[in-house]
């Protein structure tokens, strides 16, 4: 099982994306926590990013902003709860940086990383507060968005690390 | 300096209540750290705590449940995010067990323990959203309801520990 005991999904309130991709895990690790290396596929395109800021220990910053086709900007910030390097990666918008309670909680997330033959299997869990924060992340499109950016982040990988 | 770096109190939005007690910081942090050491002294009387729930471990929960003079029950969860046995245990109501984000967040406690002579220095602080919760924090008594549980806390370990 690849999931910290702490952690216990429940099917009514949260999102599970698994896959086995042919990169190993110490690049998906590099590419989740290195700002340089996050920026050219942490959207599903034609969405950007624009700016991404790390502050890799727990109650450390973690800042995004995507950018839609359009040019909106949607800043996310939060905070990293775990950090096991190459291992497991938890972090949430329900705490700013400093544990400080924040205005719009919406979820934690947890990436676990563990080596499958040359590869990485890679699932990550979206922990929501209630079903309706589940039902909003699906209708925003959560398998196919997370999936898309496994895809990305495997293509930059192979290209470019 | 007590606080880790990560913590950054705001006086507009956070409390802080300083206490050098004369007895030593293993005792208060077992006094911390096991409900049945817990339940005598950690509501100012004539409150009561009628239940204490004790995970010790990052996203493991903490529960407690307070009981007016009036029969009325109040109970609070939530779940650690640090605990570095002896000198700082850290807090929050804004994520349950697990790092579920939670239905009504009010704040993140730090707890700060340093030796200081044969005694301790003893630095509570409240970090909230904003700054209504900080006022609300006031507002219901923090100083001196948090005074309050340091006296009995003192009194308990000298008493019973």
């Amino acid at each position: 099982m690849t999931l910290p005991s702490i952690i216990k999904p429940d099917p009514k309130l949260d999102l599970v994306l698994e896959r086995i991709v042919d990169v190993p895990r110490e690049l998906v690790w590099k590419a989740w926590t290195t700002p340089k290396h996050m920026l050219p596929w942490f959207c599903p395109k034609p969405w950007t990013t624009t700016d991404i800021e790390i502050d890799l220990r727990p109650g450390g910053i973690f800042r995004s902003v995507m950018r839609s086709p359009e040019g909106q900007e949607y800043p996310n910030i939060g905070c990293y709860l775990e950090v096991v390097p190459n291992e497991r990666l938890i972090w949430t918008d329900a705490l700013l940086p400093g544990y400080r309670p924040a205005p719009e909680p919406f979820m934690t997330a947890v990436l676990t990383l563990e080596p499958s033959g040359k590869g990485t299997r890679y699932v990550a869990t979206a922990i929501h507060r209630d079903e309706a924060g589940r039902k909003k992340h699906e209708e925003m499109g959560f398998q196919e968005g997370w999936g898309t950016v496994v895809d990305q982040l495997v293509e930059y990988i192979k290209k470019e690390m």
